[in-house]
């Protein structure tokens, strides 16, 4: 390991593959005429959304308001927070503070929570639940919600979803199915009580590739970088990974490898359906089988182990949530160091 | 809630019943004749280790060197790494300097590890595995190792376990007999190979008020702040719990609870046994029963749904891995606010 790379464990990030994954998606996007907002709470920097415009994304999604505002401040002026925000606080401010200096979207599923956007420069987007079963509307209640806000005095720009339920083995073609028909009936809801909804948005990372019509922007996060999830539900191939933990052996326990590399820096995310905690890029038989704080520990499926003091790349179950526990990447290019990159908005949760 | 505090989400100490969690397991171990030595690891933040020391504890307990480097900037001079470091690059010349100033000890497992200990200036404990299967060797070769490591130049204090496998319902009692099996059959081969054990180290949580006799140090961590683990586990009561993140809702889609507090402020963790990805301390049937990045969805049995916009009290599945995202502390005595403590060694995992 060269002597310039940090101490394991770190994020490290394959710049080619982190290019292709943006340049591939966007080329998609391009050829389905989708507007491409990728959710940068993926990545939280403003170095890889900066590639992402440069890709022809038309703007960035965000979760909340500090990451807009990091992202604010790096000159981004295209920003939807697509979530339900409740105004309350230094946030009416804050958002104010945004809304002057571009164009800030933000979801709303209740008229109260609309009525709380009046008069901050924002426009608002409803929120229809398409099957996940988290926040947002039943689509066929958008219409109603999309005039009462336009009478309360938001101005309505249109309908959103997030097919989260795609995160499952086998349900993907399903979800992507939920997500385009929940928004037809929302758009034609809204439609029904006189609101144009101009802009119709959905995606996912593991539906994207089979999203379906109607749609007039999506906004996938996880494509950048991709991880175990991905790979096991097949939404990428190992070669699309741009994100991996270095970690070193720290010991061969019980015949098991176990890495420096715990929750504390990959997250503690398992999927129920998932068969391990994370995987090794170059050992695909291996699965991670018992995380804590500060250690995995893998099975290799009978492959011989590698030696104490050797460094393994892993790769996250969730990259989200690795990329939230860092204050900055190891840029790599055919395995030198090229960059660090600053997660800037790493911790931004209000 | 008062202008002082941030907009949630955020990580509240009730001050109250942090005292009373430091105090009460510092007396308990007084009374066991039990050196205590907290690992820091839970709460990351010199202040309250500094309130453990008060309390009486010999030392702290930290996994990592950069842990160890952050509380010695605060003044901690003994320190035990309990974590089987493998010291690669300037890992060395950071240990190096830990020890220069104080009493350093470290885990290790193999040889091949303890030679790479010596002349240092640290003392290496035996890890052995205590059930968790983890990291450490079987307590019957415990004793060939101190040897070994003995014969390579490094001075062996003794011998620790960690009982992870306490983390379960109905296992703690179970858990806790291992651990002093474990440490009584290490303890035996260690002086049967001629190497005496000063130093009889364990200690988990769940396991805590059932440890066994002949450990002569306890590790707890999670006992200062508890969590809704340690609550489902019996481990603690719900007035025991000095760790919330307070959250706001957001939204009732659904007819449940939504809440601005996802796996980015409360950590993604969700043991296989628990009902839930948290709980709410004011609303103890109410379980989360969705969790992602910004939301969480909080089934409350059929009680009255909290308002839009109220804010509630949520405890995190698991406390270490919760304060891993946050770099303050926002610090409560009576609902009051009274400080905000740096969580100083947030994402310290090299």
């Amino acid at each position: 390991m060269s002597p310039q790379v940090p101490a394991t464990p770190f994020l490290a990030i394959d710049l080619p593959v982190l290019d292709a994954n943006i340049e591939r998606v966007a080329q998609w996007a391009h050829e389905r005429q989708l507007a491409l907002r990728p959710h940068v709470k993926t990545h939280k920097s403003p170095e890889i959304g900066h590639r992402q415009m440069e890709a022809g994304a038309c703007g960035i999604t965000v979760a909340t308001i500090g990451e807009a505002e990091v992202f604010a401040q790096a000159g981004f002026d295209d920003v939807f927070i697509a979530y339900p925000l409740w105004l309350d606080g230094d946030r009416v401010a804050r958002l104010r503070r945004l809304a002057s200096a571009g164009t800030v979207r933000v979801g709303f599923d209740s008229v109260e929570a609309a009525q709380r956007l009046v008069g901050v420069g924002v426009e608002g987007i409803v929120e229809v639940d398409s099957g996940h079963h988290r926040s947002g509307v039943a689509p066929d209640a958008a219409g109603a919600l999309a005039a009462a806000a336009l009478e309360a005095g938001l101005p309505v720009a249109g309908v959103f979803t997030f097919p989260g339920h795609s995160y499952g083995p086998e349900v993907r073609l399903q979800a992507a199915a939920d997500e385009a028909s929940a928004l037809a009936v929302a758009a034609a809801a809204m439609r029904a009580h006189g609101v144009e909804p101009t802009l119709i948005s959905g995606g996912s990372s593991p539906s994207l590739a089979a999203t379906g019509e109607g749609l007039t922007e999506t906004r996938p996060g996880v494509y950048v970088f991709n991880d175990a999830q991905q790979w096991e539900l097949g939404a990428c191939s190992p070669d699309q990974i741009a994100l991996t933990c270095h970690a070193t052996v720290v010991s061969h326990a019980g015949g098991r490898l176990v890495l420096d590399a715990g929750s504390k820096v990959l997250g503690a995310d398992k999927a129920p359906w998932a068969s391990g905690s994370g995987r090794l890029l170059d050992h695909p038989q291996a699965r991670i089988v018992l995380l804590s704080e500060h250690h995995a520990v893998a099975d290799l499926g009978g492959e011989a182990l590698p030696p104490l003091g050797s460094s393994v790349r892993v790769v996250p179950h969730h990259a989200c949530n690795a990329v939230n526990l860092v204050d900055e990447f190891t840029v790599l290019s055919g395995g030198r160091l090229v960059g660090r990159w600053d997660v800037a908005a790493r911790g931004m949760n209000a």
